[in-house]
């Protein structure tokens, strides 16, 4: 029979106590091998404490070698072996050095992505850095309404595993919207992802070995710049102009440099806000066709469209199967539900399927079966209606307070939807990321323009958001960034 | 002005006719480059047909040439370019071969893909070979419950970005669930995945790289075999003896090839079923920390102990930090949700969240929260005891049916839970498939064993599977399976 007797008062763990007072009898031989302990329902009762204290016990006995369990018998005492017993104390130590044997990519990544961690911002400080969705635009009777029929009519089937391609009316749904925009597919060219960084990385591991070069315009979005790195790729920057991409630029790195491809952002260009026209795109795709270089478009915003008439996506004109375009519904609509797609030629996605069902078997069938009933209820359209309006005015309210406030030699982008406009500081005597604490300072973040390129520009840019502010904020946005560049200005 | 005719009972789509009209009014002059096209909403309500036919049809217009759009303005009317018009009929042959610029490990792994799609089952058939949560059992008020409270609660967080690492509650929730079975853990020791798939593939995509060595048990889990090969590593297989991997094997493999993990399935391995001891564990891990190589535990099914007593997993004597713990739900419920965990030394989590990041942005938030509160609320637990009972009743009907099926010479593991078991046919003179087809034939699916070994073996040998298959089912299949092999032998 064991006796052990735990102290509720102490600031030791009753778990621990039991522990610490086993090893004490199995050392001074009170306890010896074979010996049994008592069932865990049977001590937790005999000394008061709930089973899990018991059996997170008996773990960690286990853990320093002092207990063997078998199927069907009782914990029974054991010696721990040597191995065992002298690194037992060492907790935490470690014998893996896990800098050492992460890939090395991850390893810079890592670093980088603790680096850019956000503080979290002070609540006067006027935010136009973030583009994410307003939370306070987000539908969420809508979507609930959607979970609650879905479980109801489908329940089980939505909790079991699921096509790696995605849920079938969901492929279906997303082809309908991608025809309103022109492009003609069935939903077979279809896959869905988990969000457009997963489409992107699942284009990557399907294409691109380490090494490998890759067309991309510069600046361009920053998340896209850290997935090459992490895959090992060199990007050859096309310079962005007023219009888009250098198209000349692009040409002569095609020939010169063959890239695996190109990763462009036609619409609502994250972060400069440019949008091509056609006839840049029917350029582009003729460059990239005549050299078989396929395109990846990026129309992460393509449904921001609120200014004018719509320009189509590439995608509309691929005719000869090399685009492979990238959409998701996180930047309209519930990023967390993580749903994004890739439309592309059949042969492309039954390939990107075989690695979604190699790398993680299915996708959340719930959460494409929320987003399918939310785009065939009707609810999809009328949202994005509404945000159209709040956003059309908020863009308006951004160019207008740039126009009313920003100094001379200041210039800035007129975007024709989504989101983003880019603002070019001109000359600066502080450098950009000294001028972005003091824009902190004064009240105003915004994103640092050197997050969207590999080497940072002689002269300080940033982008501006319109996406978590209010007309008013983006109005009292404008009047302290006007403020604050003008006295840089003036003190230098 | 611009006169269009919308033939209705034609078989040519609306969209279509427009398109051809508009396309000859250009070809004949009739329209001019520069000339507008009529507003969407005015051409639709003109010619009786909704907007969405017009924009298809304009979205056609465009990817052939014939029509620019340009923010704010009207449609115009152009002449395709000639490199589009040159390729523009020939959609669907494409520019690029997918499969020449696709990675070659996709290459070879999409067919392999296409090979072992499962071809739907007859009903008469019985199926044992199905590893995968019987649905019947699908605990679907319970998560309906929990998806009402989590709506209800926190919608607006649920459906925004949520932290890499996953959401914080059920970390928590994980880690409380993992000290009971022994592992000493916090919640930032844990990382959420998408199900146990991703989370094997997220630590390759840490420690592994191309051509890299990987010690694993022979035979072993099929997709994660398919996983390395998408990874081109190297398996070192350490082949099986009936109480768990072959250690001296193992110890030798270690010194000679320098593996850069293990891969071990130590609780009712799939697909043996067999259970390691805690002598054999202390083993397994000594060998390992003393040549600083990372030990990954699969622990997909810890939760499936239904006769005796537990052996707590190997992260449980981690005192080293170097086991890196896979877990899921997907094995007792929904893994439709796809939430899976990793429990690993901190700075090990700490890049693993990063390439997370880098990869996905966010896991799924909602699904996540679910989770939490079917754990928080005792409803995993009360799901956990039902299905115990449920399957330690199917799998004593397995090992009775067994015992009194089998011809002699057939033999069988003995789990101490989980789904699966090991059937070893012995000497036979038709090979695996062809023994496989047979049995199909006589009503009862088995999982062939070739699908867990790299190299098939000379005996026919079969997983079977408990996962789906009433108590009925299973004697019944018991029958099949002993007709069919005695039928076999007798004739052979």
């Amino acid at each position: 029979m064991m006796i052990l007797t735990i102290e509720r008062n102490s600031r030791v763990p009753a778990y621990k106590q039991i522990c610490e007072q086993v090893v004490g009898l199995v050392e001074s031989a009170a306890l010896a091998p074979g010996d049994h302990l008592p069932p865990t329902r049977v001590l937790a009762r005999s000394i008061g404490v709930h089973r899990s204290t018991v059996l997170h016990a008996y773990g960690e006995l286990w853990a320093l070698g002092y207990l063997e369990s078998r199927p069907g018998s009782y914990s029974t005492v054991r010696r721990p072996a040597p191995t065992t017993a002298a690194t037992g104390q060492s907790r935490g130590t470690g014998v893996i050095d896990w800098a050492a044997v992460s890939n090395p990519t991850v390893r810079e990544e890592c670093e980088d992505a603790v680096r850019q961690a956000h503080e979290p911002a002070r609540p006067e400080v006027i935010d136009l850095g973030r583009l994410s969705a307003d939370r306070r635009l987000t539908p969420t009777d809508d979507l609930r309404r959607c979970l609650r029929a879905a479980m109801l009519e489908e329940g089980r089937d939505l909790l079991d595993y699921g096509d790696p391609a995605g849920y079938p009316p969901l492929r279906e749904a997303i082809a309908r919207r991608m025809r309103v925009h022109g492009v003609a597919i069935a939903a077979d060219e279809v896959i869905i992802t988990a969000g457009a960084q997963q489409a992107l990385d699942l284009v990557l591991r399907l294409m691109a070995r380490p090494g490998d070069r890759i067309a991309t315009e510069s600046p361009t979005y920053g998340a896209a710049l850290s997935l090459f790195r992490f895959h090992a790729l060199q990007p050859i920057d096309i310079r962005m102009r007023p219009d888009g991409l250098d198209l000349d630029a692009l040409g002569a790195a095609l020939d010169a440099q063959r890239p695996v491809l190109l990763y462009t952002v036609p619409n609502f260009h994250n972060p400069t806000g440019i949008t091509t026209s056609q006839a840049h795109r029917e350029r582009l795709l003729a460059l990239c066709e005549s050299r078989r270089v396929p395109v990846v478009e990026d129309g992460f915003e393509e449904e921001m469209k609120y200014f004018g008439k719509a320009v189509l996506p590439i995608k509309a004109m691929d005719t000869q199967g090399s685009v492979i375009y990238v959409g998701t519904f996180s930047k309209v609509v519930f990023p967390g539900l993580r749903i994004g797609w890739i439309a592309a030629p059949r042969e492309c996605v039954r390939r990107m399927v075989a690695i979604q069902g190699i790398t993680c078997l299915s996708g959340n069938v719930l959460a494409q079966a929320v987003a399918a009933r939310f785009c065939e209820s009707g609810s999809y359209e009328a949202h994005l209606r509404r945000i159209h309006k709040v956003y059309r005015r908020r863009m308006q309210a951004m160019l207008a307070g740039l126009a009313e406030h920003m100094p001379p030699g200041v210039e800035w982008t007129r975007p024709a939807g989504g989101y983003t406009l880019w603002l070019g500081v001109g000359k600066s005597r502080l450098d950009e990321r000294t001028l972005f604490m003091r824009l902190l300072q004064d009240g105003v973040s915004v994103a640092p323009g050197s997050l969207f390129v590999r080497t940072p520009p002689a002269q300080p840019s940033f982008r501006l958001s319109i996406a978590c502010a209010s007309e008013e904020e983006i109005a009292e946005g404008c009047r302290r960034l006007g403020r604050s560049l003008s006295s840089v200005r003036r003190r230098t």
